[in-house]
């Protein structure tokens, strides 16, 4: 929480060269928001790993199996550079994820596949609706952090192998897809769910939203377009995947 | 033993331009071997993969868990080489790796650690031990594959870790020194297994060692030979992280 003030001083304002983060870190809240942001994400990355890896037991194949764990590790390479991000904001990497681990580790105990096919269409909407809800903060960030951060959720090129494979099983047993099209509506019940515990608790994230003095936020209407569009988004997602939401 | 062995039939004189591929491939008991051999080795990595990633699961603090996952990803990341050379040789990668799933995940089975510092010595030792196990087998392959083969072992710069948090824990607390050395004992029995389960299933694979017509092979001195210096190896790992073995 405090590790903000390290950078803060006036001394920090003589930073230059090609991006405008010197000025946005003025602000000790924008600093702790950044810190915060980040390290939500890598402890995301990182958990998605863990349980994308837990995933691949379920696999029905070797080369289901291999699919599955390249998605893994996919996630996994992106924990360094906002390591290192952190690092360089004068930020322990491991105290700014700490605060998120057990909202994430909760998502995911209340969330775990019972089978291959619901850990398919978790690792395909939850990851989407994860990469859409960054996407949307990613615009209140300085230029530099917004790039590192887009820049995570570029996809990786699985989903059209979670498509092809949830598809077919749809076809082969249609119940299978009613059972899926619950299974997406909790995940995004639990996502909000665990989004809203950590806007309560992290004071500077909800802030950076909610805009400052010298920066535009997003008032009450303008959070709720937000959620609309995410809402959109997991819709087409599912659609997608040839399930209802 | 030596790697200059494997170039000095008949045959391989006449070949040129840094790659003795096609004609070692002309037997079509190499070729099988070859695909055994990348057939193993790549579902070892698969497996290693699944087996760090769950033991990341042990890890007491987040950082440790970072570096074991870091370990897991490093294994994974070799597997894409391996499959495009069973490709090249018009093998199927799958089906490459299918007779070594039950051998590899019967050894993972019966090697459960126990807690994370079981964990880490499996990490270090066995793979350690798997590696040099390959790495003996290489001295008989055609110089592109066995590039290839030894560059997937190449230290992946994450044993200091293991060394410094296990003997860390035994300094602190002795008698985990004795369950540990116990343990890696089991670890080497539990290979040994296996390996020879696999030898006794896969003639090709076993015939590479024992050599052909055209190739040289070795007898069971040589044999008895490579299994001495795998043990020492072994005892010399046990040594640095500070255990008897």
């Amino acid at each position: 929480m405090t590790e903000s003030q390290v950078e803060t001083g006036p001394e920090s304002g003589g930073r230059a060269g090609g991006d405008d983060t010197p000025l946005a870190f003025e602000d000790p809240t924008y600093r702790e928001a950044m810190v915060d942001l980040l390290g939500v994400i890598a402890y995301g990355e990182i958990s998605a790993f863990e349980r994308l890896a837990e995933d691949a037991k379920l696999a029905p194949t070797l080369e289901d199996k291999v699919a599955i764990a390249t998605m893994a590790s996919a996630e996994f390479s992106k924990v360094d550079a906002l390591r290192r991000r952190l690092e360089s904001l004068g930020a322990d990497p491991f105290a700014a994820m700490a605060p998120f681990q057990e909202p994430i580790d909760r998502f995911h105990d209340h969330t775990a596949p019972a089978d291959w096919y619901e850990g398919l269409v978790k690792a395909y909407v939850g990851d989407g609706l994860a990469d859409d809800f960054y996407r949307e903060i990613a615009a209140y960030l300085d230029a530099e952090t917004r790039d590192l951060v887009v820049g995570t959720f570029e996809d990786s090129g699985h989903a059209a192998f979670v498509v092809d494979r949830v598809r077919a099983a749809i076809a082969a047993d249609h119940r299978l897809g009613g059972r899926l099209a619950l299974w997406g509506r909790r995940l995004m019940g639990e996502a909000l769910i665990q989004a809203q515990r950590v806007a309560a608790e992290r004071d500077a994230l909800s802030a950076l939203l909610a805009g400052g003095t010298d920066r535009p936020g997003l008032d009450l209407a303008a959070i709720g377009r937000m959620f609309a569009r995410l809402t959109e988004r997991h819709t087409e997602r599912m659609a997608e995947l040839g399930l209802e939401s």
